[in-house]
């Protein structure tokens, strides 16, 4: 990227940076382990990218463990426009995606052009699911909730009475896609905890 | 990894991944851009990263970006067990040195056994700065701190009463190791900051 050679180029590259620090304010539902308080999105994107680079060798098709972790790390950023929507609150889909889009538009555009459009399109290659690395992105991106849920007595899920059930079909569909095998070991956990 | 395989293999990784989110309780001196707040280190981490995929070609050397990358995410989980320890604290270095080393045990000790051995040796060789791309992660991890200060008016630097010259040294030396260009850079918003 040629762009980046000049000092504006890099001080366009401190701008984005400085702005994604509010992604460290931006409050989701889940809990820290410890139930001190809820997690903010910033950290949740480190964590991810952990279980990425632990569990790598979990994905059932193959996968380019550098582009899944780069993928969970950029995936929340539009988050700072357009808020943390959980998955167990009915949302109007349509206008979400929209906010969604436009966010990523305004920050994203903060980098060189060249920079900017990359990551854009890498965004949005998680968001629609769009090849392996997405679709074992989004799995990690829903398993780590349901560790944090499990591990707090059911966490989040108390707070909406979310069912079994529920659990089973909003969890199960996207972890089961990138790992049947993860599935298989975190869904005894879920019922152990549903028995309780 | 063959070890990796089987169910205790990732019920050890689970357990990793939990024992890790205690990162996001240890609070590091540097603030929120906002100032609402310090900052803790998963999401520090996490913002690392960051620097690192955005600002990949300002390596004076050659690097390794996605091994820059992963560096930055578990470079301060050893803080779980040894705290963190701002540059501008005096404190015991070979104390501070063991602490970290046994704490690097017990924590990538939780995960399979090859696994944890080479997580151990990628955050020693982070900590010794034994490669070109060890250099380049340290230097981000000096550069955003500075970052920090000066974009909320002096930020820890006031409250330790360090001086320009002070900046210059702890600061200048670990960046420009890593990119001469970047220090280049921030240097004059280092003196503008004194200047005011």
């Amino acid at each position: 990227m040629s762009d980046q050679l000049n000092d504006t180029a890099i001080e366009q590259q401190l701008d984005f940076l400085r702005e994604i620090d509010i992604l460290k304010s931006v409050i989701r539902k889940s809990p820290l382990i410890d139930q001190s308080r809820r997690e903010n999105s910033a950290e949740h994107s480190w964590h991810l990218a952990m279980y990425a680079l632990i569990l790598k060798d979990c994905s059932d098709k193959e996968i380019n463990i550098d582009r899944v972790i780069k993928m969970l790390l950029i995936h929340d950023i539009v988050e700072i426009d357009a808020g943390d929507h959980p998955i167990h609150e009915t949302s109007d889909n349509t206008a979400q995606e929209e906010a969604e889009q436009k966010a990523a538009e305004r920050i994203f555009g903060l980098l060189p052009t060249s920079q900017g459009e990359e990551l854009k399109a890498f965004w949005y290659e998680f968001e629609t699911a769009e090849s392996n690395d997405a679709v074992f992105a989004k799995s990690l991106d829903r398993l780590q909730p349901l560790i944090h849920n499990v591990a707090t007595e059911g966490g989040t899920w108390g707070e909406g009475n979310v069912s079994h059930e529920q659990v089973k079909q909003r969890y199960g569909s996207v972890i089961s896609a990138g790992s049947k095998r993860i599935w298989s070991l975190v869904q005894k956990l879920v019922s152990q905890h549903f028995q309780r």
